[in-house]
């Protein structure tokens, strides 16, 4: 079989009847018809293999944490998905790569109602860019800025297992296989949490996603608003899986793990109870982490409220 | 002085007050409200060096030529430019090059209109993806749809310079230094055709930009028109530098060069006087090429009207 050219390959993996689009893959431009009167938010994120991803991911699974690394910015934003581009460069036309690959995006795509509008391929190092778009009422955005002193400090989920996969990926661990099966999906297939974004509408006064880190991503609230903070290290959520392991180990992956992609939030502590409601109503676990203080210090505390001095610092992608 | 981490680089070369946009880089998303009732025009192109560029281009050209390949899709579209993201991988930190790289990035969108608003920065290959935003009234977008036996067909400005430089690059083809300079010049700071586009609203029935080379992008509008078209090969416009070289070499420039960003559209034979006032208007020289005719070939002819045949297609990234 010959080599699919660029157009077949678009064509045969990568269209499908435009729905909520206008128009969708296949003339120089996308074109979408926002809801009258909402806001679009929109987030950009470039993955690189060996860097984003290790080459030995299933396509599938890489389709999958394409998009939900994304979808992860809107669920931090309180946006509702509407509609993504993907910009694909890849070594060779590889068709089983492909075929897995949309086969994962989709899936994604699908249950989140989030549509492919449109993109571009092209020959290089393997590298995928999605654009995603979503919507949100005007001034509903959940943004880094409005943490207030006295506010609560939640997380989602857990953290540090997709950190605690690739230390296993790495050789600094040694995992059982069904704890490296797990710790694995986490890393490979993150969940964007975007019902629990849309019910902290109007509640949460900050939230961010976790991507480079719990203490480099709180940082971001902080700065933007102004504010220190306090978070009880041992009070972080982790799976049974990190929780057996050394607790140097459990602190630096909950700390500084990244790639977990839970909501870091804050909310008055007034508003407790409906912090509580709102997360039990879409399913997902929210744990009370700390609290956001005057200043602009983040005190790390252990259970004795100790002061506990960490050298974890969030993953910067140019110091790495 | 301490290599620039990830969060200093964005803070230092791509941060800018947020203008239009109600939010701007440094949050999980951007947030732009677009104008009630419009429709939203979205593209996306990845470029990557040794492809799309080579590694002897000035930075302040790449960073021109990013953007503007992106606006020529929304010129295409005769969609108004509002704003985009970038994402950036750069192999490192090179303050240097990220400077002269913003300043043309910027230049060219200050002059457009059109706001960085988001994006991504990491380290891999040096490459760079933008999406970008425009808008359009709705069922005003031109598309590559539209073309009807009878129309005429045109290109605007010149074809085949950007190809001349790359071949010059290349060793294939001697020039001296004025003609390189000038053939330079158009294959690294491409002009997006942004007024014609919106000039040609109600008037072009299909429009496309030139990127891949006139035939095969011409033969998206044939195939998505379900027509076909005669196109005059000594009629396409060419710059002097290009005129004076061997027949041969021009026909392969004009007809399968590439990296152009002129516009081809179709217009009704009856509007030949509107469309001309419209070129004028904005001050872009467009050329009568042939026409659209019933059928799906596309037959290229000389001057005399014979037939010509040639192998020129369309560069195709998986292909070549």
């Amino acid at each position: 079989m010959p080599a699919l050219g660029e157009f077949e390959l678009i064509e045969r993996f990568f269209t499908r009847p435009a729905r909520r689009a206008t128009l969708g893959v296949g003339d120089d431009c996308a074109l979408i018809e926002p809801t009258p009167g909402m806001t679009l938010a929109v987030s950009s994120d470039m993955l690189i293999e060996g860097r984003h991803f290790l080459s030995t991911v299933a396509p599938d699974r890489l389709g999958h944490k394409a998009l939900a690394v994304n979808l992860s910015d809107l669920a931090a934003c309180g946006a509702r998905p509407l509609a993504f581009t993907l910009a694909l460069a890849l070594p060779a036309v590889d068709e089983a790569f492909l075929a897995g690959f949309a086969a994962g995006l989709f899936a994604l795509a699908d249950s989140t109602g989030c549509e492919l509008i449109g993109g571009d391929t092209t020959r290089g190092p393997l590298t995928i860019c999605v654009t995603v778009f979503g919507e949100v009422p005007p001034r509903a955005a959940l943004l880094r800025s409005g943490a207030q002193p006295g506010d609560d400090l939640y997380v989602s989920g857990t953290l540090g297992d997709a950190r605690l996969a690739l230390e296993a990926f790495r050789g600094t661990v040694a995992l059982d296989e069904v704890s490296f099966r797990e710790v694995r999906r986490a890393m490979e297939t993150p969940t964007a949490r975007i019902d629990l974004g849309l019910a902290l509408r109007g509640l949460a006064t900050s939230a961010i996603d976790v991507s480079d880190g719990l203490v480099g991503d709180l940082g971001h609230i902080l700065a933007r608003s102004g504010a220190g903070a306090v978070v009880d290290v041992d009070a972080l959520p982790r799976s049974t899986v990190l929780a057996a392991r050394p607790l140097a180990l459990q602190r630096e992956c909950v700390l500084a793990g990244g790639d977990d992609y839970e909501l870091v939030f804050s909310a008055p502590a007034a508003r407790r109870a409906a912090v509580a409601a709102a997360a039990a109503g879409v399913g997902v676990a929210v744990t009370r982490i700390g609290a956001i203080e005057a200043g602009t210090a983040l005190r790390l505390v252990d259970r004795s409220g100790a002061g506990f001095v960490s050298d974890a610092r969030s993953f910067d992608h140019f110091r790495a």
